[in-house]
């Protein structure tokens, strides 16, 4: 079963969530069935980089790994898009894990797939009301119970003060669970001066809300360390 | 059994390690068996803030955690100087965990205590050459050996070539356990201009490095988020 591919990058650091700072291997599947809007990658749904998109096999991809990140890695992130959407993962996942490589996956948590289970770290990020979604938490209920609890985290972007009630329900919602807020990034032009500034500026105040909240004790707030390195440019 | 306590604060982010990110109190110890060349809290070994030392029982720093923190932590990072040195934490742990807290701790590693085995977070950060310490390691090991390795990492500030070979031997040594490479800050003056982005620009540098070395794939490498956000400023 092949494989829609938009990008296999790294090794490079993983700049968010629960492996934060990790090295890895990038694999970015194609397509998404959500439309945020502010996706750092849109490429992967609008249409704009329709003709990058590969059809890969598990093999293929592999080999693409090995020719770009040579030995120098043994973790790779499947993100997307929403990977979650591709039932031909579960090869993937197989014969990753037979190369002696974790795998992490990045998906906002709107569909199961068996081979989740197999995920050694699998970041949930349910989509706050400033994405102009609407999550359906039955589904995220239903991947949560199916898989073991230990390798899960929960990643909730947060922009304004909905985003950060939204956050609030779903640590709520999940206590047991790793919770990650983390800052968003409104600045999205390749070209915004003092990005790393005006992201730091944001994380400050999002941690000085969390710190005064007797609600959110048991969290984690991170920045984006990609963006604060190398602000929207892609492949890094 | 008192123990000489230099600093309490928060709730703030952990902003280094196994943790990172982690929404956390911390509580300083006084004293150090060590002198790192670029130790960041010298005021806790080399007498300039000896007035500030306070012998406190367990009960009066829960007590001072509350009344800094409120409500709003479930997590206490412990660090130094080198809280190791100091038999009476014991109790500390104890009574945090009785209050339904995690307990973190940072060690450089050069001495065992019993009560390490119940940190949920241990952090182990043997000194590479810059610091001008020389790490007995066979104590490392020792330590190692009596802990769960589920809640160990290990954690090596690198400033330059020497370090990072010494990085690679800790890391080789310990194949099993998270590892951290962490980008030293040598700029400790408070008035230093730029120093996000100086901080950043070497951050980059380790991240590629480790990114061609394939003798250093399973390893996270991370900044300080609180020297990004506050240069060396105390209490945050």
């Amino acid at each position: 079963m092949k494989i829609p591919v938009m990008e296999v990058f790294g090794p490079t650091i993983q700049g968010e969530g629960m492996v934060i700072g990790r090295k890895t291997m990038f694999v970015r599947t194609a397509g998404c069935d959500f439309r945020c809007s502010w996706c750092d990658s849109k490429f992967t749904w609008d249409g704009t980089a329709k003709d990058d998109i590969r059809m890969m096999t598990a093999e293929d991809i592999m080999n693409e790994l090995k020719a770009v990140g040579g030995d120098c890695f043994d973790h790779v992130t499947i993100s997307g898009g929403n990977p979650a959407l591709i039932k031909g993962l579960s090869s993937l996942v197989t014969l990753l894990h037979a190369e002696g490589c974790e795998v992490a996956l990045e998906t906002q948590g709107s569909k199961f797939q068996d081979w989740m289970t197999d995920i050694n770290q699998l970041t949930l990020s349910p989509k706050p009301p400033s994405s102009g979604m609407v999550h359906n938490l039955a589904v995220l209920d239903s991947i949560i119970n199916q898989v073991n609890k230990e390798r899960i985290s929960l990643k909730v972007v947060v922009f304004d003060d909905a985003d950060y009630a939204f956050a609030r329900t779903i640590h709520q919602r999940y206590p047991e669970l790793k919770f990650y807020l983390q800052v968003g990034n409104p600045y999205l032009d390749e070209t915004v001066s003092n990005h790393t500034e005006k992201l730091l500026e944001r994380y400050e105040e999002l941690i000085d809300r969390v710190m005064d909240d007797h609600q959110m004790n048991s969290v984690f707030v991170t920045p984006q360390l990609h963006t604060l390195l190398w602000s929207n440019k892609k492949g890094v």
